[in-house]
């Protein structure tokens, strides 16, 4: 019988790439929809696009029979998901997408995030959902703390090297483009059509949130502490994550590391020395291309790392992660080609 | 074992859409892809969005093992299909996406085109393409020919409302806003990114070729002569066909006469009375929406059409043909929801 | 001496239109900028585009000393307008940008807008603001309504068949694709770059609100009762709008009526029999492009009309009559070429 | 009596803006236009947006009479001017828009563009056009050389701090995104609409040729060899160009020494401290905008920059330095407000 799955947040778009997703997942099944302040609608009302799929109708969390469901996946606001989780049965598996368990150390969290962490306790079984670098862990995790969509895409680029020791952790700058739809659902002014389209500026300065996981993952994978000079732009584009990361290093090294790095990896793919990915080539996709360029200034290389960051950076990560937690292929359900054009 | 399937014309999007199409077909297998001025080339190469699949290399169409192949999809240009396809097996299992076997009449075809046909014998038993009209015809064809996306998005709006006879066939008009992946991928500077974007424009007049279709198709169901105004318009986007429909008959016999038709079609949506369609929320699937409007003026309808120009208008289109002729179901592969946002 | 002008609702897309065409006006001199819930900034903050410039800073309305002023653009929100103008001064100079002035007919206004008109005794001596059809009126005008952008586009189209009796009057069909800014700067969902780009769709059905426009002035040019079908369209570009609008006539008297009316007007262009406008080509302009082409079917012609929504639609629209009123050169300030690409 | 004014490569974007900008300039009169191919044909045929425009006739460049010029753009392909102007009467004065004579070392040109230069005679009296660093010898030059609208773009944000000695030399990163219409109107696969859309990547690696307009000038300035790493980005927009460049140094300095150096620009404009720049704030205009962003980690600072690349990046640098050289007041023509949204 195929696994029984709650979607809790579902009228915003990871809720909603989650559906898309589960919808052709042979072995998942979605079992409870929840959208509080839309409790009551078909999910077809909230997104038209989903309209032909026979979904349950969105109910309110506290309408939720838990006992019933496999694994939940939480695409609840950031402090809203440390409170819902808290109060979840301590025994149900949750694949949270919020940021409100990413951070170790609890103390970090309330600097970075303005607020004293709601469920302290929880936060030390959380596990880091980068799938890649702690499948292990994930496997046999309960709480699984999804990654920044802007942290994954950086993270992908710079760990390997890292852990091989080929790049000089003090010299690392990631500028990023970032499509629009990471902003998710909420009307505001800034992610207007009008205000977006045609036009490109650097946002969440002079230090954006999602820092703190490179702090925090960088520095574990260097066994120093590791700043970074982190800028991410506004692109006018709906999905996709481009990070150009400069560090200093050998480029044969380095492309060495990432190649071996991902060599047996399924959606992790190192393009040959010298190509550059492209956003659009990942689209709607879980893969990761990745490409490493060289200067002619001996010892700079760019490393540039490209991904959807509704299915890499968010739903699809969340949805291999729960593959691996319900024992079934980690790669189920996740290998539709990305759409281009 | 699986199908072997070959795909000619595999450097265009409609090639490359039926290579991602296929990719999670679990019944049919890319055994050749031709493009023959890019033979000797990776596809990955041509089209980055596909490298992580293991397909075989591009070749030309004269190295293709025929005999071993239990379809073929056409993907050519206009004209080169005729020629190319006068050669090929007379067995062989084919499925043209091409406009060149979609006028019964080789005159008419002549006409609208410019040229003789070069394979009239082989029009004769073509097929024209559109499943939900013609699917008995399609499982038993040996050469289907796909329709236009264009023509395909006006007629499913329309054709269901000349066969119930609850619309007057003298009066129909149609206005459609087409996206820009259906010019191609051959660089023309109307296509041009700086040309497109942020604009909009009426094309093909005063009278698009797709036409023709309309013309045929619209009469076979009328039982009588059918003409319509046909207005495409370029849209700055690159996928989603959207026909505006005007139409003269009763509002609620227009949206029974839909409903009806297609009750039980896995692909077709009719909307509850009075909502319209979007192109996005049918973008990347083989789905398309359909709504019916009133108006203030009595007997007046606005009937409204969506699909994606890539899929259901073309590449999913043909799989679907191609599923039927090899007697699969007849939505295998095709069922991945839309992509949105 | 500069004439001294007030915008009312500086802080919205029309608000910061009229700034960008005054900055550049020689005859004027922009003396009262308001935004009630943004009085105190700079404009410069609002809208950084317009940073470089000398500006007031940003005040409530009832801050501004109007007897220093020779005219006030009202470009507040509907229904706002009505009570903010029904204060001011009853010898100034008004041009409003809102909807609130330009039904005659107070009693079809509170059917249209849905509550009863605040200001019914200003709406006697409002002059309703397309300027090629009132320009006496406008020049000697107090409080001058000005039109709807989508109301515009489709009369520039219409307005002379109907005159010159060359179209049936009794079917007019007119679809309308309209850009995004049209919609304002307030954050709705439904105009975030994700729910935009990259798709179309209807809007405003079954009767969008300027449908009440076209009847009170296309039946006033007809001498008869004139009801359109109109069906405008969100397209995916932040300015611009297109309709092509279906008339029963002859093609050559349908284009003799329009060029014919437009022979002499600096900003209404008729493009040579058979050519279609693009809205691009009038970006950021105060032109107008008109196209004729006829169809196969005798009798059927499209006319399709292009302009800004954000000038020849509201703000170049306002300027041009506030030149009149001031008795300046209409043209002036107003003659910059179209931004393309 | 104005000053008359010949465009060569009036058929590209660059050509058609500068035709825009001239239109409404009071002392430059359009005398002469050419387009070898498209020779005979109006301008608003080639350009619609144009079209209101009372222009001269396309021509072939031999055909025009020099004589009665006293300024002539050339806006044609690289390589190709130096040829034409090459063959110009040698007292005419010319600003050139293309690579041809940027490079002072005509050794150099050889080998980053691939072939010998055609004209090392006149790239002798060639002045670097970037305007606010070498006003007083565009204002006597004869042949001005326009620059990259790249590296007019990266150079407004490093110069003044290179002259200043404010930041390392050595340590200089610039990443940038640029529209699509910086790569022209020639239709290319790359730059179709469905290529560029909704997607972003890297370009001209690993070494763009802007990147001799840097080593350059910047050596100039700091009075040692300046090596910069930088990558270019097509991002999906037709105007603007952002450089999102790092440097090494105080974060105070840095921002004293731009707002100290543009103190009394009319075209660049310092935004406060910390705050970013966003290229649909200039869209359309001859303003640059930069702004100065700290980073956590001491002595690291983000400069950003944004130009519209049409407009002072190409066609309005250009009008600038025409005004000087034809001892106009620089600013002509040259003011208007950008378009926002």
């Amino acid at each position: 019988m195929a696994k029984q799955i709650g979607i809790l947040g579902a009228s915003g778009y990871t809720g909603a790439e989650l559906v898309r997703l589960l919808a052709t997942h042979p072995e998942m099944e979605i079992a409870a929809l929840t959208a509080d302040r839309k409790a009551g609608l078909d999910m077809g009302v909230v997104f038209p696009h989903l309209r032909h799929l026979d979904l349950p109708t969105l109910t309110k969390i506290a309408d939720v029979d838990f006992a019933s469901l496999d694994l939940v996946f939480c695409a609840l606001p950031h402090a809203t998901s440390q409170q819902v989780i808290r109060d979840l049965p301590d025994t149900l598996k949750i694949v949270d997408l919020s940021a409100d368990f990413r951070l170790t150390d609890v103390a970090l969290y309330a600097q970075w995030y303005g607020h004293e962490h709601y469920a302290p306790e929880l936060q030390r079984e959380a596990v880091y959902g980068l799938t890649e670098f702690y499948r292990e862990d994930i496997a046999e995790g309960r709480l699984i703390a999804g990654t920044g969509c802007n942290a994954a895409t950086g993270q992908y680029a710079i760990r390997p090297l890292l852990r091989a020791g080929v790049i000089d952790p003090g010299e690392i700058i990631i500028d990023m483009m970032c499509g629009v739809s990471g902003a998710g659902r909420s009307p505001k002014e800034a992610m207007l059509h009008s205000e977006v389209s045609e036009g490109i500026h650097a946002y969440g300065l002079p230090v954006h949130r999602h820092t703190s996981e490179f702090d925090q993952e960088f520095s574990k994978d260097a066994g120093r502490e590791v700043k970074v000079t982190f800028t991410p732009h506004l692109m006018p584009a709906n999905r996709g994550i481009l990070a150009t990361c400069h560090v200093r290093g050998s480029v044969e090294a380095v492309h060495g590391a990432l190649a071996s790095a991902y060599a047996d990896e399924p959606f992790v793919v190192v393009l040959p020395m010298g190509e550059a990915p492209a956003t659009r080539h990942v689209r709607g996709s879980n893969y990761c291309h990745i490409g490493v360029i060289g200067d002619r200034i001996a010892g700079r290389v760019r490393v540039i790392s490209a991904l959807d960051n509704l299915v890499k950076g968010s739903s699809g990560q969340a949805l291999q992660n729960a593959n691996l937690m319900l024992g079934l292929p980690e790669v189920m359900g996740l290998e539709a080609a990305p759409l281009f054009p």
